[in-house]
């Protein structure tokens, strides 16, 4: 153990410097092609941030599973970087984007007036009655600029984030009168809250059934594929061979900052959300692309049944900011760039820096991805996804107790239907956090960590 | 029928006549008193609404309950009251406050930035991890003035509308281990969508069991007590008296401006919405006061599982208008006066309305209300519900049909669990829509509508 120490805080002094040289040049870079652009630095604008806005640091311990963050990042700086400052990436919470939206402007603003949007109907006689018109014009007018999905003879249904249209999904696809509760698989890794949603109220409908490469139970089931998949980032496809299966695709990072754009992707059930394309989490926003009218129609019931629409307010935002966000690439040369284009240098920034410091700790491995050709972007790249699917070697039994004792906080892989040795970690977190985290991550040391524990 | 025809005919025009006077009187003396306040014709701002904001007319017939309301509202005036113009009072859509937040003009516009609200966090600290923190500070403020319920000691939390936080209560009040569902129970006429709401998942948990006046089963319940009740609009207290029940109330309607506030409501679990407090049903935000710190813990479960929080932006933009009602009722001599005053007014006359037909009419009846004295207006008043629970009087045996005939659509007495002699009728519609149906209900003849059929 003691030579281990040393060995480590050698080798991490080296990737301390090597990291912060790569981020130092990386940004330098990135930030002189903006300024060229837009005559706005980022640092400027990113301090501009307001304070208020970031969730203050309380019960860093007690923290449950996907419930709140009891401690969350604070507002101090990579220089007052104290080992005893927790930094969660337990959330996929992506305030990362806040950086760009600043430097739109008044573009982005919306503005709502006392009197507007009082009625719970949007389209009274349209088949989503709650579905802002202008937010499915916008939906249909990104999809077909990116070309990431086929937008043609599909109903669009909006849903209070892509959570509830989940929810939705399995009410709309599972028989009433069904003897016994429907299937419900995903391969794992899977995402960690589809089962916990699945089973939550125990419904007669429909139920959890595990890891989709072990399933082989006979009857109709319904199979989630979450492509590029959260938490390990890669493409996925159906891998349940059977009949009577309906296959729900959870697009949610199948955009050009996290994955190339093969083909535009052409399912019966695709769900996408503007928490992970735009970065608007807050605005509680998903939608639907569905090819089966009734299908889309028991969708739109069970949104009205669970919470009778979808906020109004938050549609008319989400249409203006995938307006500027479709605006943004077919005018790349305005003063704040494309989303994409932004997102997609920040994504390769971030990723180059954190397979650093996992190179030079040994104490961890990453998933590693071929190159793959972006139709939207015109280049080839390998994919960099929304969350670090990181892997503790041995003698790391627990990867989320292991990083919790050196205050990142982190999901475990128990709740993705694999091992404890496996932890998900939020790769769209604001700069400073991530900052902070690649650092940390870098000068960990095993036997001071195994100690604490 | 031939005899029936020429006494309505004659009684109809006589009804006419008269609700006509008593509207133009009201009115006037109403609108006078505004312009003194206001120097605005309530008439001019009223035709400054937006038509593009009304829902269209389609699908008359292939209704569901509780469905798109296939057709709806015109924005066609009193005078060209075609009888084939379809008034849709099916749903408790509050468009009549629009008016009044016309009136408001900036106070009560709220502006976004682009990048404001990004994260899924609130108050990362707090119980109500997602509650805006502006928000809850505002709901204080105004049950504080209203004197409606009690705050004191109370844990808020924020839902997508009341109806998901009914739903989060069943979640929280029901055991995880329990051999059997909880049963649900509430006295009918109850509010229609309980029992749908609570059984269309199938849940182990829960489940419907109907009118609490006739449940005798052994075991723990929940008795949900709607007061002013939905959709009859009485003051109302549990009526099981049995053990091991839990109460839930829920209080949409208790507000000064369709019930006398008799004292500050002091439940374990209290139920709001913005939908019929200030009209903004659009929002799709309510709140929910409770005590015991267990029951609220579990009702933030369940919304983080149902749909990670609630849309940040309309509970930013619920807290600009609950400050302005509050503002209003300190300083009532402002520009646009109170939101409760103006709807208090709308209320009264559109009741006096109404009861001047049916009393003309001779073929229905409508619940009476003894008067109370409200503690926030210092006055007493009888009650002027949110709805009117119309009773067709024989020969007519379905309410609903015979009302349909005459292209008004409302809510059959069938879904609030009593019988299709009844219907529920929102009496929360624009103007131009209220004064038609008032005035098509006083000219309803019995013998064409019931050869209509």
């Amino acid at each position: 153990m003691v030579r281990l120490f040393s060995v480590f805080s050698l080798r991490n002094l080296l990737v301390l410097s090597v990291a912060l040289n790569v981020s130092l040049i990386l940004r330098v870079l990135y930030e002189k092609e903006s300024r060229v652009i837009s005559g706005l630095s980022l640092d400027n604008s990113r301090e501009a941030l307001r304070t208020d806005s970031m969730p203050s640091e309380a019960h860093a311990t007690e923290r449950e599973h996907l419930s709140m963050p009891s401690s969350s990042s604070s507002s101090s700086s990579v220089d007052s970087n104290g080992r005893d400052r927790v930094i969660n990436l337990d959330h996929g919470d992506p305030t990362m984007y806040e950086r760009y939206w600043q430097q739109t402007g008044d573009k982005s603003t919306i503005l709502i007036p006392g009197w507007q949007s009082m009625s719970y109907f949007s389209d009274a006689g349209s088949l989503c009655w709650f579905l802002e018109p202008e937010f499915a014009k916008e939906i249909i007018r990104l999809h077909k600029i990116v070309g990431n999905a086929v937008t043609e003879d599909r109903y669009i249904v909006v849903g209070t984030g892509s959570t509830q249209l989940y929810q939705a999904v399995l009410y709309a696809l599972s028989p009433l009168d069904a003897v016994e509760p429907l299937s419900v698989v995903s391969a794992s890794p899977y995402y960690s809250s589809y089962p916990l949603i699945t089973d939550c109220l125990k419904s007669g409908l429909y139920k959890w059934a595990g890891d989709a490469q072990s399933f082989n139970k006979e009857g109709p089931y319904i199979e989630l594929v979450t492509s590029p998949n959260n938490p390990d980032g890669y493409v996925r496809q159906s891998v349940v061979n059977k009949s009577g299966g309906i296959l729900v695709h959870d697009l949610a990072y199948y955009w050009p900052q996290y994955s190339p754009i093969a083909a535009a992707a052409d399912h019966d059930i695709m769900l996408f959300t503007v928490s992970k394309s735009t970065g608007h989490a807050g605005m509680r926003v998903g939608w639907a692309l569905v090819k089966d009218e009734e299908v889309a129609k028991k969708m739109v019931k069970y949104v009205e049944l669970n919470t009778i629409g979808v906020s109004k307010d938050s549609q008319l935002r989400a249409a203006k900011v995938l307006q500027v966000v479709t605006d943004g690439c077919k005018y790349p040369t305005s003063e704040e760039g494309s989303l994409f284009d932004f997102a997609a240098h920040l994504m390769e920034e971030r990723w180059k820096l954190l397979r650093a410091a996992v190179r030079q700790s040994g104490l961890f491995t990453l998933p590693e991805f071929p190159p793959g050709s972006c139709r939207f972007l015109n280049i080839s790249f390998a994919p960099r996804p929304a969350f670090a699917w990181l892997k503790c070697e041995a003698p790391i039994e627990d990867c989320e107790a292991f990083l919790r004792s050196n205050n990142i906080l982190t999901r475990s892989g128990i709740h993705f239907g694999v091992g404890p040795q496996y932890v998900r970690i939020s790769m769209l977190d604001r700069d400073e956090n991530y900052d902070v985290f690649v650092d940390r991550l870098s000068t960990i040391h095993l036997r001071q960590s195994m100690q604490g524990r």
